[in-house]
């Protein structure tokens, strides 16, 4: 962490703040300049907050040079992170595709689409029994008997489940989830992520719309520092000034967080376009861009596409998809 | 809402999606024009889902011409809402100073700073218990001890409370608070939202960093919708490609909130900027261009400033700042 | 395009309206509700200005249902377009490698580098000879001289030449020159597209950093409705809040650009990340999602790196990356 | 500017880069840490290239500590930038008020706006002569003949003239203009700069849809580094996901620029907000946040509204408004 002192800090200020960075067990390297001062902090500065600093009558502008994150760090934990559950894997070579609907509606729905996706290749369920909605008026999902109804199709397929919670409070109802999904809208949501950290059962942690990829390490940092070191993270578009898709998948998130990060990063190209069309393109891309795996959002409905979402791909399409998915990893030798 | 349909749409289809909106109680008119057919829904759209329709094979795209709020919008309720809670007064001609410190510390800081803020025109004292934090690692606040700290202070001062939730289950801890705030990062806490659409106690509701106005509507209509009518809006910032300030605040959303909505308009500067120095002319800014309140930080340590937030103003600068705002509000006619 | 009217409007007033607007050869159907009237324009809206509609005082909103440009636009012209100069050529199935250092420097260092992307597999030679600088005190590039050291390279190896322009006074500087690139912050020089829009050689135009994907096909409209019609787009990134980053590659852009327009469309990961290590797995990316090109930033000193940007591969790297693109078009059935 | 070096680097690549910096005379002092060693360069780090240093194999991070800026820079010029021409003042107390229409469009037109304008307080006459337009349909502005009728607004009401200059081929035309007026999409056009560089005018010079404050800087600094020192900076909206308003205003880059420059500052919420209706709020705000002056956007057909902004004042609001801003700097007290 690098401190800029204003011009003309009187000495004696410049040797209390010294003393006081000492105390808290760092080293201080002072570089005098003609005009101002810059401290060099050496040391474990993660738990050094910036922001105070910033704010002290004497500093000018506080950077910092290190991540803030630690257990979430490559540096400090070189191999990749392979989250494991039941016959599932993500990380370390290993790919995940996660799919299914938007939201479980019925008993027959759920079972139709886990069949098609398991037979297409998927390797875990997703579906949504707790819904964020914009309006309270829009329809809130199933909830506990979503989560009923996606467990009778792992019983049927054998396909893990993963599904979104909102509340702590949820949590008994979670208990044979196998994978916990974080929303976006809940990525800062920190007592949620600190209930989530006391569990010993992966995470799938989506990065919030305005949240940065340190931000999303951050939010990993507050489940992993609970002890629960199973983190997914999930790339799923940020909020621009662009129109033509909901939001913005940045995949340039992806190899970022293979560099700063050993845990597995999955991407949802559905939500982030919100246009069917775009999904396989992305999907491949996301893939190519080295993505541990993929989470799609696939609807069973060829005779009535009334209430599907606009993102959802068929089980036809998704299965083509998965196909060229497996070939391209081929190609490039799932690196 | 405006449906506009794919070329060269079959007259069966489009005739089953007119009887579907019909059946929902909507009016629907057809513009059959030369390439492509538009349809005009006119009834109460506000529940109807857009992403389902836009999801539909025939649909181009789809349009909402009117806003998707409905007890917040000012259409339907002309006048302006005035938040009350003892002596504090908001929206509706009376203006509201709310002021504090970041953080409650201790009871001497408290006590201090209340008397101050007090003295110097505020009209209700801000100060945060739980605190909502990108790192794990740092301070969480003093919880159910600062809001005892902050009840004693209202006990000398008679100043009503404000302090953040971030959990429903913290609900029989804030009894006694006066006014419950949403921080920008739990706006679109859903479940949150729900419960204290439950209370019969006015919500201090903080847009979210990637939030729109309309969105803060939305979570606004969520605790309306459950009863609670005691709703003030908060505009502190969004997150842009602009660095020079921590976030940039969005001061059209004032005139744009008070011509869509009856509810109250507060601005919050000190979080938006994070530079204290920029603390007054904004909050001035935030004055004349309508905002029906302010809420500013304030700290009381002008002898160890180390760790007070960079956007702190001492109890002597918001004393002149107040003066300053009820001065421009008396020059601007209170309008 | 869609015209909402204020509740309340006096008939006399719609009626002008209405009357007006079929003056100007559009098919006008009202569609009148309970509170509001909303006007279908059916016609030639493209050259219908929407900004000024929404300043009449009946009118509430407007919304465009069809998009403002013509000439670059899909619908009116279905088949892929193949720019096309001397051998080299993009869209309609044909992929680009464009590469090329940031800056030409030195004849040595450009034939150099001009050999070693030709053996790699390069279709076309890129480097800057007029350079951008956010900064009036660094490096402007070489201007003419490093056209004509483009020349030479070009002249060795055969590989046509792409350099930017910033200026049209420099044109005839470009007479030589096989595609012309403006830049991301001419993309709105509306003055030098005109220009541009009088010549008949490829334009290599990239999107602004702020700049929409409908923006940018209005950019390409203007040199196309000049009678140019070699446009190729270029998505480079745009800016957001996200900093690990330089900008955020769009990768979305691509499947949106090649539905809504039948021009060809690369992408340069390059710029957009300006982290060299970014770039393959960017470019693997783009490709797989349907790019019609790639340009790539490659420089030739292993053993003085001093002056090399950040964002470029070595001749060795951006070889086995072409080799890698090559394999994945192959995969991909080059779809 | 701080230079980190990666972990392990070899001392004798160590040794070499500060070589080389010391080379360039800057002064340069190493902390050597206990994984890695941080480099901070004293001296006129202006013109060092922090895009360069990044790409060195050996680096991490380059930070910038100090501001690229120079001549626009308040910290080598702390005293108010006043810029003048004929009776127009503005900067450094001085306050000015900029009206006119978005477009020249008449003699009638401009002479009766200009009357207005002047009778209400305005210090100088704002019209658009040569118009930046999306789309190559819309009207592109009345070109020379547009600045013909500017200047006999001129010589009838005594107002000083500004308007737009679109290209450095069109200079002669501008001669007898007062103020040059750079658009927000020509404010990275450095071309343009330089050529604004070789006068001795006023330019106005807009903030990008996606500059940010320092890129506004650096931009001016183009200018100034040419030899003109009347640089006017004008903030009018950046591009951000709200769509409530076209632009959001960004009212902190008023403080912010104020502190970091010695240059006048003025506001354009007309173009900012692109609604009429919310112009006078901001306006006021503007000022009260410490503004040099304001840009209004001003028409004058009470009749015939059909081609007016939709962000426009009529001379009656704009009339009041004006009194409004006068009454707040009296109150306010200038400062």
């Amino acid at each position: 962490m690098i401190i800029l002192l204003k011009p003309r800090v009187p000495q004696k200020k410049t040797d209390e703040l010294v003393d006081w960075l000492r105390s808290k067990g760092l080293d201080v390297h002072r570089s005098v300049g003609q005009y101002q001062t810059v401290l060099g902090l050496i040391g474990d500065t993660s738990r050094v907050d910036a922001d105070l600093l910033s704010g002290l009558e004497i500093v000018e502008k506080v950077q910092r040079v290190s991540e803030p994150f630690k257990m979430a760090n490559r540096k400090f934990h070189e191999a990749d992170t392979c989250v494991e559950t039941g016959p599932f894997r993500v990380g370390g070579g290993q790919f995940a595709l996660l799919a299914g609907p938007c939201s479980v509606e019925s008993e027959e729905q759920i079972l139709q689409v886990a069949r098609a996706v398991k037979q297409a290749g998927a390797t875990a369920l997703r579906g949504g029994a707790f819904k964020p909605r914009t309006s309270p008026y829009a329809f809130q999902g199933l909830g506990a008997d979503g989560i009923e109804l996606l467990l009778k199709a792992k019983a049927e397929t054998g396909l893990p489940i993963v599904t979104e919670i909102m509340n702590a409070s949820h949590l008994p109802l979670f208990e044979q989830v196998d994978i916990i999904q974080v929303g976006a809208r809940n990525m800062q949501n920190f007592e949620l992520l600190k209930e989530l950290g006391r569990l010993r059962k992966p995470i799938l942690l989506k990065r919030g719309l305005a949240n940065t990829v340190q931000e999303l390490l951050m939010s990993a940092e507050y489940i992993l520092a609970g002890g629960n070191e199973q983190v997914i993270l999930c790339e799923r578009g940020i909020r621009t000034f662009e129109t033509v898709t909901r939001n913005t998948l940045d995949l340039s998130a992806v190899p970022a967080l293979k560099e700063l990060t050993h845990l597995p990063v999955v991407v949802d190209p559905s939500h982030a376009t919100g246009v069917a069309r775009y999904v396989p393109p992305l999907a491949l891309a996301a893939t190519a861009a080295g993505a541990d795996g993929l989470l799609i959002e696939v609807h069973n409905r060829p005779e009535r596409a009334l209430c599907d979402g606009p993102q959802s791909l068929t089980p036809e399409q998704f299965s083509s998809l998965a196909d060229r998915v497996f070939k391209l990893r081929d190609t490039l030798g799932n690196a």
